[in-house]
Formats: structure tokens, sequence, C-alpha cells
């Protein structure tokens, strides 16, 4: 659904409102702008005896290319945002 | 930084620009809107040997009250934004 906002300003002394769409319409609130869209709910499950590598990286910003693993894409969405989101890396 | 967003919009006939500021300010694009906010990156580890349950839910909406693990929150996100975001399930 759009998220809209509404905002105040000053047109030469007068009072005015505006109406806008938020950015990127209601996925400007999404965590998830594109993984899996056609799912409700995105889970994904561990079979953590499976597990092949010392380290396994999983992704938690939703910007992976290789979802759900980490392939680093968190940086860039970190600096492009200053957020501060990292993966879980599960450990043998 | 704060995140601009510039609109047009049509007063009587006339054509007229709006800038306002996205909700939120820069934290509108934050997936992580407040979790250990004094860490440059947020990352956890899992020590896989030590999982106590057969399942275990880890949080990747950045909203969960006992982040780094699930908590249910991420329904309450996907409910209030059209998202479809949910957890990694750890399976021992
Ligand atoms: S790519 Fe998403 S946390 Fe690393
Ligand atoms: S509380 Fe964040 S994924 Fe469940």
């Amino acid at each position: 659904r759009p998220h809209l906002l509404s905002r105040n300003f000053n047109d030469n002394g007068r009072r005015r409102t505006v109406v806008v769409r938020a950015e990127g319409g209601s996925s400007g609130e999404h965590i998830n702008p594109a993984i899996r869209k056609s799912e409700d709910k995105v889970v994904d499950s561990v079979l953590v005896p499976e597990l092949s590598k010392p380290l396994t990286p999983y992704c938690r910003c939703w910007r992976s290319g290789t979802f759900p693993l980490c392939d680093g894409s968190h940086v860039k969405h970190n600096k492009a945002t200053g957020d501060n989101v990292g993966p879980l890396l599960l450990k043998k």
C-alpha cells in the first residue's frame, strides 16, 4: 500500500499543506526491497549439521545477491544510508 | 544525513514545488532503527554446537526485543508496512 505523508509549509505567509507519497511508495519502509516478494513471509532454515565451512555468514540486510547467505552487500547499504547492519555468523 | 524529497503539485492551476524531509530523516532508509547504534556494524556469532533447542529463530527484521533472536516482532513490521521479512531458523 502506498504511504502518504502530509507536510505543512509557509507560502508567503499563507499556511499550506501538501500530501506527498513517501519515497518508493510503500517500499520506502520495506526492509526487504526485492527478495522473493511473491512469498508472504521469507523464512529460511539452516540444518546446522550440514554446514560445510567453519564460518558461514547469513544475510540480515536483505540486499545480498546470494540470499540467505551474505555476499558483503551490507557494506554498500551502510555506506549509502549511514546504517550499521551486518550478518549473522554461524560457526561450527 | 537527512533525506530531502522534492514534489510538484497543482495549486489552482499554478505549479508549485515543495521540498519535504523524508519520514524519519535518514533513518527512513535504515533497516535497523535502534539496535546497538553505537556499533559501526552489528555482527553476531552463533556457535552452533552450543544451540540448546532443536529450532532457534534468529531475527532478520531488526525489530526484535531479544535481538539477535527473533521474538515475533517481524509480524507487526510486515503488517504495518506490507513487507514480507522473517527469521532465519537454525535447526540442530
Ligand atoms: S549482504 Fe546482507 S548482511 Fe551481508
Ligand atoms: S523479530 Fe525480527 S525476524 Fe522475527
